[in-house]
């Protein structure tokens, strides 16, 4: 139970210390730190490669060139995806970006998203049709009913989020696709990337058109980001951008694509991240068994634990642990402001979390009225640190609002 | 003029060898590679933070965000721009689809163009409006006449090269900008991904609007790619994609954007890669003198001077050393495919360098009438390596293409 995660070893950032004190890493939503795997795999490429991919017949560019397709694949391979169905992209907001620009959808299109969406899977639908959320009840849950009403709109796009960024409550997803495959022939486009680094996902079973997720999120460089898409949707959507590396044969009259997935990876990508990235998976994978699951679970019940043991903070999300991720978003009391307490969480605590609207403010406005404190936790944390935190958190509340805590005496 | 160049022992990927023998890195156009300095910039991040930027307010997001403004700034001042006139995206191709989608372009606008731009700068404005490509001669040189003739017709945007890849001619930008803002009101659009690694540009004295680059082809990590813009331009350019980081306030009926440059970097960013960045111009501009660029004019007229003393290669660009970098491209006699010589330069003799078209294919169909084998060299490079190829290639011809030697003698 207090026995040491022995992965903390392989994450070189968590020996940082800040004033001589140790830091906590505890903003994982934001994004992941990296093992050393991942680092080597990026240094790696540059010292013994740096040649671009795709664009020549020397050693060092096929070399390069398979490097960046066995990290495709092997990406493809973790949701049970074919290589050409996975693009590389930079992150989950590009790769949502360009399915909402590429279906060719008409201005007054409907499309059906949901309350708790981040603003990756909310904005990029605006500008393309006639966005309709679901709403969520109080603990963030998605209001079902609602849903199958706006599905008798027969929207052309269904925008999911498997997992919601501020109330870490997982959607269930399985069942929303076959709502939708049995109400109408919408375009089902999942945002996957607050769920994947915590669950496998196979999108073949999952029967989802769509899936974009961030490999920054799971442990693997910054930069990186995927699009998975339906090989037969891949090939009918428009491009974000055009250029060189993206095209089979250019003249005076015109061009001609490249096949899927190259034809959305125009330019020189990020070659050494997208290597990262592989060895990201490959050390995900090797960690995943009961024991990693059990751990979440600690770290999950010690987040909704103490948020619900403390009069002078509101969970914004279920009160249980059932179906969410290792996160906590907190609302503290109307006096506090989240941002100055997440500074001094960090700089006199080394707890490291977040604040503010987390990217998601309809819904942080609708269930918190405001500004927010973040806590989310990966493989690497302890459950130690949760409880150290609400330590931290508590000693600050009792100095910080002394109005308030006098008025509860 | 033999003594050794000593900033070869930065870049770890010269100690490459294949099959026991040292390799000559000759692909420079297409990517460089990357010095110690920025390697270890990359591992810096990785082991020591690792956070998101300017999500947070925590100590180490903190100190991302302000490695990550501080790059920015870096790669602002080098082109004497100011730190909110440069965009920090994945490549040149996006910086220009950026520009090209985002101006709100009719579609029967007027765009001149030039025949010997990349694919990156030719095929996003084939999507928004009417281009025009001004000629070249038969040395890649523009046709200057035929410019002032495009001119008349008052293009919307002059989306100009200023280095060509396959040729090697740096354009005269600065008196083609006088012609345009003399003739009309277009916006000028520079791609400068060829020049800029070879000499420092003044975007207030160029008096562009706009210029792309790309980092990872001045030795930067791969997946950055920068665009400048005025201010008072950039303000009102629409963003490629919408999200996450690139607005002040969202509500359930809209949103509004933050401020340049921040409007168009929607989500995650390639943090560490961009990190990387600023080491990189650092290291260049350590390097910058007129030693540097006496080796930069040894290396061209070396490789000129070896292509022309050839009577099997056609050297494909002007048959002098002036306005040109340091880059050939060959086209070879007709019997011999490009490919196959450019992988047993590789594979026999260590010689790295590109064959193909080069993302440029209306050019090279001109000029060359079909693929080329391109050498590009940088400042690590050494004139004795360009000597050692064209002895390469003399050997490979010799023996791929007897019919043709036995036809001379």
């Amino acid at each position: 139970m207090t026995m040491r995660n022995t992965c903390r070893d392989d994450f070189p950032a968590l020996r940082r210390e800040i004033d001589g004190q140790p830091i906590s890493y505890l903003d994982n939503g934001a994004t992941t730190l990296k093992p050393r795997s991942v680092i080597q795999a990026v240094t790696d490429y540059y010292e013994t490669n740096g040649a671009n991919i795709h664009r020549g017949k020397h050693r060092l560019s096929e070399e390069a060139s398979d490097a960046y397709e066995a990290s495709r694949t092997v990406i493809a391979r973790h949701i049970s995806a074919a290589a050409n169905e996975v693009v590389l992209l930079r992150n989950t907001s590009e790769a949502l970006n360009l399915v909402a620009g590429g279906l060719g959808l008409d201005p007054d299109a409907s499309i059906v998203g949901c309350l708790d969406a981040h603003h990756s899977q909310m904005l990029p639908w605006r500008r393309v049709g006639r966005l309709d959320l679901t709403r969520v009840d109080s603990h963030g849950r998605l209001d079902r009913d609602h849903f199958r009403e706006l599905l008798r709109g027969r929207p052309k796009v269904v925008a999911l989020t498997h997992c919601s960024n501020v109330t870490g409550v997982i959607h269930p997803v399985a069942d929303l696709i076959a709502e939708v495959r049995a109400a109408c022939d919408a375009t089902i486009v999942l945002d996957a990337a607050q769920s994947l680094p915590h669950q496998r996902i196979n999108v073949r079973e999952l029967d989802v058109d769509f899936m974009a997720f961030s490999m920054h999120k799971m442990l693997g460089p910054t930069g990186v980001g995927c699009l998975f898409g339906r090989s037969e949707l891949l090939a009918e959507l428009r491009p974000l951008s055009v250029g060189g590396g993206m095209v089979d044969w250019v003249d005076l009259d015109g061009s001609v694509d490249r096949r899927i997935p190259f034809k959305f990876e125009t330019g020189t990508p990020a070659i050494a991240s997208i290597i990262g990235s592989a060895a990201a998976i490959r050390y995900l994978e090797a960690l995943d068994g009961p024991q990693t699951h059990q751990h979440a679970q600690d770290l999950c019940a010690a987040l909704v634990d103490g948020a619900l043991a403390r009069p002078r903070v509101n969970l914004i999300g279920p009160p249980d642990q059932t179906d969410r991720i290792a996160l906590a978003t907190l609302r503290l009391e109307s006096a506090v402001p989240a941002g100055e307490v997440a500074r001094l969480l960090s700089d006199s605590y080394g707890y490291m979390v977040r604040s503010g609207h987390m990217c998601a403010q309809p819904l942080v406005t609708e269930l918190a009225g405001g500004e927010t404190l973040r806590v989310s936790a990966y493989l690497y944390n302890e459950v130690s640190e949760i409880e150290g935190f609400y330590q931290a958190l508590d000693e600050l509340l009792s100095w910080m609002a002394p109005v308030a805590v006098a008025a509860r005496r």
